[in-house]
């Protein structure tokens, strides 16, 4: 693999062209030009290309891609095939709506446990896996090295839970709190879901329509 | 404002720049410059004066950005002034979460109504929204125009209930179900959130970290 610095922007394709070679494979369809891939994802086929290039040589001049094999190594290179570990902190709605319905195991993750802080959850096991009490998640981390952490608390008390966490040797949190969690210091890296983007987005879109419907009257 | 066709890559920029200008006023910065902006959003200055000059003259050269106003602007682009309407459909653990704390009306909507088909749920009040029985949707919709729906069924009725919707003059759907809704040839305007991105960009650096500790053994 080569080593070139590779900006986030390419980072943040590279879950977009799994999801495009998915839906590839779904629809039977087992070669693809950069051009045609391009078209269908809204990029150049330079761009493409050189997205690409980052991580070897995948395609063939001429040929384009092969669609299973590019997928395999889109996954490797997502850390699909590693089984990396996942602990759920905050069994609320949000909490266990991904519990019951995200499907970790799909894109390679394994979730293992779950914490909360409400006896009413607590000792309870969802989709397989158990709810432990809050309380012991420190200790529990310490003995099981756990790669990634799912914040799902209170926004109230994000900050404080993910430096608690972040002092336990997790390697990310996967943030759904709609807070910065203010770790910039911490080697662990954090992704926060921003909700309101997408449907900011499609504000955009209707207010687009209704600025041009105006207009023409 | 201008007319020309705008790039999507630009439109979902403008939610992150809202993101920032909010972030730059809770921190009490009232200027800023294209510079500096682009510094800490890890875009070049030139991209960013391109991506505003879409929408209107709003900095001033030697001087830079002022915050305030651009968050007004940016806010307005977004058409969080207009108070869109928002219904839910599906009240399960993700729809029960979003009522609870997503915060419509902080982002300038209004959520007026859920649907379910859960005896235990219809006609209870969450978050001061009264959830209805998802067989009186398609008579609600008729009645109360709504601009916005937020699709959190099942995945097995998504598709169904999706064009169902879309029959009824809904003119957007944010698609919680994690399929593609298939409403191509529809004029309704569908976002998709997609959690496993985020989760998979975690994946990827965790993976890059563990690779490049095998290769300076």
């Amino acid at each position: 693999m080569k080593k070139e610095r590779i900006s986030n922007n390419v980072i943040r394709r590279l879950p977009m062209y799994l999801r495009k070679l998915d839906d590839l494979i779904y629809h039977g369809i087992d070669r693809i030009s950069s051009g045609e891939l391009g078209k269908q994802m809204g990029l150049t086929p330079s761009q493409i290309r050189q997205d690409f290039s980052y991580f070897g040589e995948f395609g063939q001049q001429g040929y384009g891609y092969r669609v299973a094999e590019l997928r395999e190594q889109m996954a490797r290179i997502l850390g699909m095939n590693k089984g990396y570990t996942v602990a759920i902190v905050g069994v609320g709605n949000l909490g266990h709506a991904l519990m019951q319905n995200f499907g970790f195991e799909e894109q390679g993750f394994r979730l293992v446990a779950a914490f909360d802080q409400s006896s009413e959850i607590i000792g309870k096991v969802i989709s397989g896996v158990p709810v432990y009490d809050s309380d012991e998640l420190v200790d529990w981390l310490k003995q099981h090295p756990t790669d990634i952490v799912v914040l799902t608390v209170p926004r109230s008390i994000a900050k404080s839970m993910a430096e608690t966490i972040a002092n336990c040797g997790v390697r990310g949190i996967w943030n759904f709190t709609n807070t910065e969690l203010g770790l910039d210091k911490s080697d662990v890296r954090v992704e926060n879901i921003h909700f309101s983007d997408s449907l900011l987005t499609l504000g955009y879109f209707l207010a687009e329509q209704d600025n041009s419907e105006t207009d023409k009257k």
